[in-house]
């Protein structure tokens, strides 16, 4: 499966030669993301998507130092939302009733259920509900990066608070949860990753399959 | 790109015919969910692939009835580890320099950084930390089932606690964290979702370029 080989193909490059990457590859990453799954359609997240130079280098010293940050094309900030809202539930609904052009029932139903429950739940507890959301739009950037080539280094290794103050992230309702460099590895020595063997687990210690 | 047309082809079908998926397809979806990138490579989750039927009929009343949990061909259920262990660590590094073949300072040292912070850490947070790096994986698997022609439906209303009891995750250190039924979709009108078009924020709505 062509999908397997893109897999096999990609790792988080920990080095970056500061070659741009074009648009419409940016584009089909984005809209990988923009067409994952998420919990009841939510899509409870935003993405960051930062070309501007400074602003990468005002978030590298809060992300480990990590050179990728700055020699990236463009730093993705997959944002989630720090709690579920009536407004932010009802603006999906909304959009769904819009789109398909009638209200259904069941639906608004539905969407009841959600705006009785969410809103008055844990803030916290909903910032990793939606959190988890946005790691599903995550995983599907990476992967469309792969399908590009270009590649992506996944960072979960930096400050949060300091991310979200730089980018304003609070005053939207916002938490960043994850960071996706996008760019072109830099294939010398520096990057003492990119030549050894991938490693995960054998299937055996992966997975049981209950007959 | 052929993966975004594989995106706007998926959907979570609501029914499935209970015919049975072939099971090199599943092989290949699961290795798409081994493959998946995870936070300092621990892969901190296991997948249970739960073909048994009575085991998918005490399933169904604690996942709200859903007909898909008793209709699909495969049921995963991907459990993320309640927390990090010393042990858990310590097997994804030594893991590692088997297969590499080699010991690296910089990667020890940072071995010693994990263990002295993970293992400390509060649990549930440690969880959701776990269950995020899932996530990804869970991701990784909707996308390969698509690949496949294989449909599958991103479930997360469950009662985690009912079926880590059924199927005993507790014990084994892991916590449900999230269903993918595996199967075939029914085309008729008892999915009325299956017609309908895919509802996705604008992109506007979702990203922020920021030059």
């Amino acid at each position: 499966m062509e999908l397997l080989d893109k897999l096999n193909w990609r790792y988080a490059a920990k080095a970056m030669n500061g070659k741009a990457v074009p648009e419409d590859k940016i584009e089909h990453i984005l809209e990988a993301a923009r067409l994952a799954p998420t919990s009841s359609g939510l899509q409870p997240f935003e993405i960051m998507v930062i070309k501007n130079q400074e602003l990468k280098e005002k978030i590298r010293p809060v992300a480990w130092n990590q050179s990728v940050i700055t020699d990236c094309s463009h730093l993705l900030v997959f944002a989630a939302w720090d709690t579920y809202t009536e407004d932010r539930i009802n603006y999906m609904f909304n959009l769904t009733n819009e789109i398909r052009g009638f209200k259904n029932e069941g639906w608004e139903n539905y969407r009841q259920m959600l705006l009785g429950s969410y809103p008055q739940q844990d803030a916290e507890e909903n910032y990793h509900h939606a959190a988890k959301q946005a790691y599903i739009a995550f995983s599907q950037a990476i992967i469309a990066a792969a399908f590009e080539g270009v590649d992506a280094t996944p960072i979960e290794g930096f400050e949060a608070e300091a991310v979200d103050t730089i980018l304003g992230l609070r005053e939207k309702g916002l938490r960043s949860a994850v960071l996706l460099p996008l760019g072109y590895r830099k294939e010398e020595e520096e990057d003492w990753l990119v030549n050894l063997v991938k490693v995960r687990k054998p299937m055996a210690d992966l997975v049981t399959i209950i007959n």
